[in-house]
């Protein structure tokens, strides 16, 4: 089980990468992912609805306090961080649990975070997004196997080709 | 060597993904990130300050004609689309390429991209993101090694930490 936590979404600003955070832990192995920040509903719709048409199961909602998100969550809690220990020291450990909460940050986290983790890690300590840190953990986590993922009960599918676009309808 | 082209960047719409590509461009390996799409002279401005301040060499520019950057291109041509083949077949093959362009996608890419790239090849055939899907190639092409780069010249470096942040100016 893996579940993702995305701290201090703001509406307007936040949008897209918020979108793409959701996106990201669906496509890439998570169980869901939690908002925490504004709400935002059209946000929650955006990737429900990403996973009606897709596939699933994946979960996402919304929970104003976040601290008891990570106080109450029953198993390993990573969070994700440039200032953190390189995750590749790190790996190893966490992939011993079988339940785990990624954290992923906004513009700025409380340093309560920092406390609540079990583990601060880095996806290379050096500036860049929250989506890639996302994306690289989780890929580095299942060590590839995320990548043979079946979804099931979509709408659409993608036949892979050498060069050129070739989504299915599987609607019956 | 490898370089990153990021197509059809819009001004308004795309400044924070677009900057997160030229970030985790940056940060995961890549030599180079040239934008194509609407010039935005603040999107090259952000970039280059990270640059700055926590070292390089890394390179960012704009040019307008793409067809000329991948056509000119002297190595191999891989662009990353959730239609094309899964990125673990092809790794191998394009394991042996000194030099690389990755191309990344903006909403509509067009037909001709897929043909003058070498490779199509996808980060998981579902829809997440391009941010996501550099980040995870650039990890696995590069077998994690890119995660202990060293970066010259910065002005800042994170001495990584357990539990708090810990930033330190390397400026004399």
């Amino acid at each position: 089980m893996i579940t993702v936590l995305r701290l201090g979404h703001r509406h307007e600003r936040d949008h897209r990468i918020s979108t793409h955070c959701g996106l990201v832990a669906r496509a890439l192995g998570a169980n869901k992912i939690i908002y925490s920040g504004e709400r935002d509903e059209k946000l929650l719709d955006s990737i429900n609805n990403v996973t009606t048409n897709w596939g699933g199961p994946f979960q996402c909602s919304y929970e104003s306090n976040w601290k008891k998100v990570i106080r109450n969550f029953r198993g390993t809690r990573v969070h994700l961080t440039m200032y953190g220990i390189p995750m590749q020291k790190e790996m190893r450990k966490i992939r011993t649990s079988r339940n785990l909460l990624v954290i992923i940050g906004g513009e700025k986290v409380p340093g309560e975070v920092y406390r609540m983790a079990d583990y601060n890690v880095a996806v290379a300590n050096q500036p860049h997004s929250e989506v890639a840190a996302l994306a690289v953990f989780m890929h580095d986590l299942q060590r590839g196997k995320e990548l043979e993922k079946r979804f099931t009960k979509s709408k659409l599918r993608i036949i892979p080709s050498k060069d050129y676009k070739n989504v299915v309808s599987t609607k019956k």
